[in-house]
């Protein structure tokens, strides 16, 4: 079934504010969690929700907090988010990093002690659509072995790069595994194989079975080595500039809060429009080619037309809290 | 057979000085080939010298011009490399990064019209060095498929991050590409099939056959669709941001020169060192888990005692220019 983005929204704001969230910070996560189901990401809208209102219940986000400057390094603040609502203050994060790159070229806000930010791509559009160029990242708790290893002890580490366009931004979102655990369960529940491999077995044979892989919780980093470095970096650097929890520190306090993070910035009032069209022209040879945001551009115009799909379960359970 | 440092550095000096260079400038990219050799790089050192020496003479590299800044926006500075040598300008433009940063938390220098860096990792060293963070990209000619097609349209656009650390820094360079049509080579003169699959056969399955991905020139993106998208963003970054040639308009020319590249720096003096070694034993969970650029301090070590091997025949052509 297919639900209008508005009717959605309204029954998040319904339910945020119930939990006691103010009116504002409550319109502002509902509709961010609207968008993401309307952007097709129901893994972190709709499907998502849930989990988002045990983790207030459990008190792990702190709806009454407000995120604040702690101190400013020239163009580079660092912010304590105080376990406010992750999205509410990625998303104030990312304003004041346009903020400062709009008037010094390049600006960055460093944030320790958030929370999930949900989808991160929701700060690349966001910068994107003000005229700038982002570089994100989050840590997440240990969730993937790195490389020489079996022990999960990287997170799958999200980086975002958005770049404004007027046709509709580029809009790269990925994650450091090849695939998610969620994604993985979806081809699990459907039986089928993955496209490439994406972890190993329990004897340690690389596999395109999912339930191998979620088995063993060996999924792989994208590209092997590389991919496995690259999450190591981002959470140095996100954990470094916001003098907050590493990947082992969140990991060990067993739950999934206090992460870093960082949202980088720089202007580009100035882009040559022409010159990100011929990019896009010239690397779509094939008409499989994407460009990294062509799809959800295409999905949030079709659901914006026809409404949002939905799983009918999941749509009775929100109607329903 | 190994050389010392001291004897590779004077005869690439040597070399470049019967070229033309300036003394000052020969001195500078003499070190760089005799420190990329020393950190084991050896295909971007030695092994590469004689294919910089065919582009000076072909003129693809002018080895009088000088980079120069064309416009500044804020702490992010536009220059212009007017294809003088690229590890001579991509050393200065680290350097006025590192200033920017210093001085402002932030800063960035986008260059156009340069030439190929050799070894990315260099200007993450240079930074880390000076107790900045970095993080730093070039284009290159079209040399791998976009994820959906055959046709190579994208390049292998290396990302450098680096974060100084007292016991070492942490550096990573790598590619987009799985494995480098160079490493393509060095497994098929060995005779060995890859360790992971590298790219496509003929007949469009994923190899681990060196032979046959370099027969198709199919190689595969690190993490398959997301390194196509990451590649991507990158060439639209270092371009745009330069107002640059593209990979497309790279390839256009039919020669490697002329390429964009960005260097953004971070001041990191704050950064809290035991948090990075928290973070570096959490991760070695086990003996083969290496951080990036562990493994480069080991070897540059090792080649500072021993001196640097070299392949016979490389080392008697460099006597012999």
């Amino acid at each position: 079934m297919r639900i209008p983005f508005d009717q959605l929204e309204k029954e998040f704001l319904r339910v945020l504010e119930g939990l006691g969230f103010s009116r504002s910070k409550a319109a502002h996560c509902a509709r961010i969690f609207a968008q993401n189901s309307l952007d097709g990401v129901y893994s972190h809208g709709l499907n998502r929700f849930p989990a988002f209102v045990r983790s207030v219940e459990e008190g792990l986000v702190r709806i009454d907090s407000e995120p604040g400057a702690v101190r400013r390094m020239g163009n580079l603040e660092c912010w304590d988010g105080n376990l406010a609502p992750g999205m509410y203050t990625a998303s104030q994060a990312m304003a004041r990093a346009i903020e400062l790159a709009v008037a010094e070229g390049i600006g960055g806000v460093a944030v320790r002690n958030t929370n999930h930010w949900m989808r991160g791509g929701t700060y690349g559009w966001q910068a994107a659509d003000s005229g700038c160029i982002a570089i994100c990242s989050s840590n997440t708790i240990a969730n993937m072995p790195p490389w020489g290893s079996a022990d999960p002890r990287l997170g799958n580490n999200p980086l975002v790069v958005a770049i404004p366009r007027e046709k509709g931004a580029i809009v790269l979102d990925m994650a450091m595994s090849q695939f998610s655990y969620g994604k993985l369960q979806e081809y699990e529940m459907e039986g089928r194989a993955l496209p490439v491999p994406g972890g190993y077995d329990s004897s340690g044979a690389l596999s395109t079975d999912p339930s191998a892989i979620r088995a063993s919780r060996r999924t792989l980093p994208i590209g092997y080595w590389k991919g496995s470095g690259l999450s190591l970096v981002l959470d140095v650097l996100v954990s470094v500039l916001s003098d907050g929890r590493s990947v082992g520190a969140i990991t060990a306090t067993g739950k999934e809060s206090g992460l870093s993070q960082i949202f980088l910035c720089l202007d580009a009032s100035r882009a040559d429009q022409g010159l990100i069209e011929n990019i896009i022209t010239f690397t779509k040879s094939g008409e499989n080619v994407m460009y990294p945001g062509e799809k959800t551009l295409a999905t949030r115009q079709r659901n914006e037309r026809e409404g949002i799909p939905v799983n009918e379960n999941a749509w009775k359970a929100l109607l329903a809290m």
